[in-house]
């Protein structure tokens, strides 16, 4: 059908105005989208998520990456894997804690104004905080770390809440019970991306409990990821502190 | 075998002190509890779970009752099985919002030193704050009412957190969410049952999140109840101000 | 400690710079919130969740708010409930579909530029979808609706992608198997807060598996809210929208 | 009583035609499926689940079919097991990815017309999906692959759309939120058999999620097979194929 | 970019084929579909899920319908609403046991060879059964039913067996334990779609029971559709019968 | 097939005897199975399961088993549909508490030695456990019943225990923790059929806790079945009691 | 109390009869039971549950129970421990696939007339199965092993159904649906034991699905043990066939 | 705000009395709390969680704390981890039973009058009963061991339960189906806290089955803690046993 009405612009039997009008339905597809989405930032990384991947196969993606000259974060890498990339592609930085391999091709991500907030329970959510600041670092944000301020001690959460407060966005983390972003979504007015992880035991239900205290927060403004998803917490607020800065 | 042994007593066969200490293992079983149970502090009320009895049930339940002048509490009744009820037993008196049945008989509870802390988060949690409460108070406790306090308005708890302080036990209620007694937990050392509530909706799953998020919870000296269980929560804090007050 | 501090000030042994050094810790606890948050934008509602209440609580409450002057948003109240309230307080709108009363008490809400999306798959999402609508508005925001557009007839979505694409966020509803907003973030780059709705029948257990849908996309820039929760999507639109306007 | 009819027929009170009357109820038992069931196909495999079973155990079983010229297919065996099959049975080829084992004993299989898709999102899922077709292609199938075609990048679905609309069937596997066959579903008119797999973490729910989605779905035409059941969702589709080409 | 392209041939610096060429992303898009749809087969119906649907809103869009004179079915359909859009509509026809509604507009379907089993298990089962066989019939299928043959009383199915195996396809519907399509599965060599009921009390979980039980069976050639979707399976089985008569 | 086989006895050219071997596959085939099951016991019951038929559906089935002379236990049928079906047939008794109809056509069952015990907690769990002892009466069973001996208040159970150990089976009825079975397991040693009721609420889960308890006892010698299934209790210790009368 | 009584009758005060009449509550206690416990059928084993216990442990309790001269029955033991604990007590005889220790001191057990069947599906639930089976055995029951008659290939079942039926109970093993019950109760007129296996996979959900199947059964006179409890199938089977040979 | 306050007493504008009127809201605000939580009883412990956590993070809190004299309690320790910190910190004492190490640095702790029951079930529940038992024990309690008095051989439990009723409080403590607490709170009348343990297999699910039977529960005056959670219990016991020492 499309050729036709090509030939009927070639032999004149059409407009291309009038085509263009036919053709409308095309126009607003998801072709595309492939184009608009190479427009990225300057310095932004691709992402690679590297559960259930072979360092093998983390290697020859993060090669056709190289190779277009951009910025590469692998997550969830765990020691052995992150090191066995390493031998053959030396550039990787690994951030243990976090399970992350990030490698700088395209130059130093563009730094924006303002800030953002990671607030966590304990030391035991540290590797989740840690991938959700370290992939917002790879984005260009600023990220500030409040850690170790639950709920069980909640004024150490006081003691910093007007710097928390002054954050475009919060990445809110916490495990067992996970009823920190309720108390933080009470106390600041701008979005909380809620992260639940699996850390507990018993009721916890490999984070059941939290993901479900921050479904029911009875706070506004309050939106969750999946458990354990520090990326996904931090990529939806660098695209929200990207709004703030206007770089959609 | 038992009567055996009693007629050897009666015949001399066997000394009243040798046959004690044959019948040893009968002492520390069960039976000995009604009586011991019956010695039971002046005014307290005998309790009837009113759900799923019928108003004929509850009513011949209570006769039974009035005539060992027990003070009677009857949970759970609606308001129509309650009228039902007082046009038989009008001197009943019914707490619409706690859906309660109270009545009086072996005169006033008697008040013991100190008093406990209901606290709950928000106007929908009040028919279980107020089972429990009512039901302390049948108990003969001081009861101090800690309403609205939710996470989501951290201050208002703040408002009154010393007075809840100096309580010899909280009960904590919360549904949504049920952050509440993580974050009362946090603030005070006396023990605090916590009671979930059924209120919210979606994947609050009929209470269960709040459920979860209270056996979760980071804060020690925190133990929990059933959903909705207003008065369980309240009879296991009379059973602690009790042994604060050496009233065992 | 407190009254020493200050009695220290008025005995000139301690001046009140250093005085408030010592209080420093005061100054960033959360008693500051209320004052804070009483500076609202313009015409921005005060907002009650009117399950659960009865009529008699929301004519209540809402009376206290019209005398401060406030635009009021009541959600979650069926027809005749609504009516109930209306006979009373004749100033305010019900709509229908959305369970959503509003009365405007301090002028129209300031509307800020660019919009929002609200996407729904179907016409049974559209009591969630138009409660979202509806909330956003009472905000002051711009709202296009793109309903009807789900999965299974994908090529009406596509008929609208770039219009959704240059909003500053969208707010996607779908219940059934939730697909929708996988969909959609796959297609346009700004945040998307979904909704899970509890339309549908069988294995869909009452929205869990829209939910669970939602929490495991891999389209990335994806955030969820509660089961039917159109108010929380929208709340959490209105956030985001405001940063981009710089209207925190 | 079997025995009474026979007698009366050898000695003439009833004829065999009577006898077949009364024993009509026999006709349509059980009993004549393994007769049936022997009329397979040329070429087509006897199937082995190799889960739970020992190396051993597998050899014996292959043995037996072996000797009757069948061809073999067993699923879900895994390296180590695999190899130590292969030191007795040298014949047996080994599928690494899709964990398959496969002997040819009875001639290679006779190919149909038409062909099958094999459709699935993303590389993590790509066990299953090689169970799928190397199944499909096990029993004669042609088998056209479509792998990396998942929702977060769905214009790679459309580049291929019309190859896959030509199939007489669809098998579309999906790990994480589980919602290609739902897209899928919307685009092509014929069966498509979906494959939830377990891959994922958190809201996951080791496959649950996808699970739901796919028995939720909008689109009319999907049925689902359980979690991680590539063969499954492949015999299916060979059931299915061999009615389109009148083979039943 | 598409008016630049078309403009380029009008004016002869492209010619049609070029550009079809550079246009060819576009030709497997989407679009297409809404023309393959609508060539449908000569009586088939177009279908509404009429739960959640006002009966207003059930007969707009019937009224739509009927203006392009298709066949209409209505799913779902309660007494009090199929009575209701009677009224208006009387050309509907109501199935009660299936809450079903029929509009013949465009003649009677065509009726292809061979025929499709819809087999259940007790009489609990027959509204989702007659909701799958009445949809089937609709399509222009030949039905016939076996109803009553669970496994409880397996002597009942045997004696019907022959005639099920002559089928192309099985939909097999059943409730409680939902054990009827494992056992069938063993007998026939077709391929069978399972449709789990809510039939069932206690720890059946709303036919939660029955779908495990569905998904989990031995039996080599079942696929499951959602609980209590009889249009789902019945629809399946219209794809899978056409195929079977060469008439996608 | 077999017409060949008796066509050959016919012709002489097999006898009746090789016939047999040839067909003896036959004979352990399920089709005896009705001839079988007629040969009850005198006076026992045929049962209708009445919950989800109308009351002109149990009417029916009723008169087509009066025409036998069979005695007919109904359950699970409200006071409602009882009125009604006694309006048609005035010999049915209804018990109220049990949901249970009755009517004897056949006359008394046949009592047999020794009783079962019917063992439950308290009086919610009255309709089940009258369920379950009027149906082992209608098997001609001695009941005798053991009600309100729940484990709150262990001595009553004690005062009885006697009698219950020299019950041939105890069907042991408890909702709430289903704490009563493993208790009676530890006291008997005969067998206990175990059944959950759906008494209790919040964390009860409709019984699903009873349930999990009973089939997870410390105590041998438990079997449990479904949530309220009365009637299923009781016929398991119907045909084990049958069992201890040599009444199979 | 007790000793004031029996000084009573001691000093005449009170008679033994009246005494006895006194302590009565006393007689029907559970202390007895011990005793009675004691009286058990010759060479029928103790039994120790190996799981979570070490080999150390189990050799205590085995070494103080062959001091009193019984069979011990060892379940739950994988190899290594069993050898560990046959180095110190070579008697034990290991069975591996039912993961048993077995030894007999008291001589063996006495049979008792008929047997019992014991059920299974396929090779996977073999542990389960073995476990019943040599439980049975050792309690001295005659047991039948029907393996391998799973539903997806029912005429294997029918080939042996007489035998099965013959029997005083049945123990039926399934794992993945769990159908097996079902079919065999609508097949047999004895009790059933049913034991669901945790062999599955996906929606099996570790045997989930299996018991519920198997609850949910239609078929009367199944009752249901624990997820793989083997032991505890056969517990019930031979306490119901003692009742069967009047050895209670 | 506060500034302003502090500079209108230094300059005499307000007096200290009024000023702390104005910020009486301070007052009762969280800051307080870490000075009041100092205020420890001596030789009480500090406590590390020490699941999660590397030997080398608890080797440096431990430091900390020894540094201010603290008596140090570490849970969930395995044998490994322990060692390790045990050659850098030979002054840990490590109980393998319980997985706890403990040092002390200040002082035994003070015993109080009375005692607490640690009740439990099993052997295998030994580990979690003894991680309350010692943590109460580090906490200065008296705490006598009922172990092994499970419901299953409930004569076990009535030998001991006077001394039992003699504690001030109960921590009862069941895997399996976790009936215990239940059995022992209708025989005591002081608090009981019950800890579900994950102890069991099937439908245990890993101790949900304990978990919902202890909320449950009839008997009044039992709290829950978390699955496994020793500790917990043992440390509501520590708090309302203190209460009853009038030692809050």
């Amino acid at each position: 059908m499309l050729e036709e009405i090509l030939k009927q612009i070639e032999t004149g039997q059409l407009s291309a105005e009038a085509a263009a009008k036919q053709l409308a339905t095309f126009e607003n597809l998801g072709f595309a989208k492939v184009d608009h989405h190479r427009k990225k930032r300057q310095g932004s990384p691709e992402v690679i998520f590297g559960e259930g991947k072979t360092s093998t196969q983390i290697i020859d993606i993060s090669r056709a990456m190289m190779a277009k000259k951009e910025n590469i974060l692998v997550t969830r890498v765990n020691k052995e894997k992150a090191e066995a990339i390493q031998r053959t592609l030396p550039d990787f930085q690994y951030h243990e804690i976090a399970n992350l391999l990030f490698m700088m091709n395209s130059g130093e991500p563009v730094y924006s104004n303002g800030y953002i907030a990671i607030v966590c329970a304990g030391t035991s959510d540290l590797a989740v905080a840690e991938e959700a600041a370290l992939t917002a670092e790879a984005y260009g944000l600023e990220v500030r770390r409040f850690y170790d301020v639950g709920v069980a001690g909640i004024h150490r959460l006081f003691a910093h809440i007007d710097e928390i407060r002054q954050a475009t966005v919060s990445v809110v983390i916490a495990g067992m019970e996970g009823a920190l972003p309720s108390v933080v979504g009470g106390l600041v007015s701008h979005p909380i991306i809620a992260v639940p992880t699996s850390i507990g035991y018993g009721a916890n239900f490999q984070g059941l409990s939290a993901l479900l205290t921050m479904l029911n927060s009875c706070a506004s403004g309050i939106s969750v990821v999946n458990i354990d998803n520090g990326f996904g917490g931090a990529y939806n607020a660098v695209l929200i502190h990207r709004l703030a800065n206007k770089q959609k």
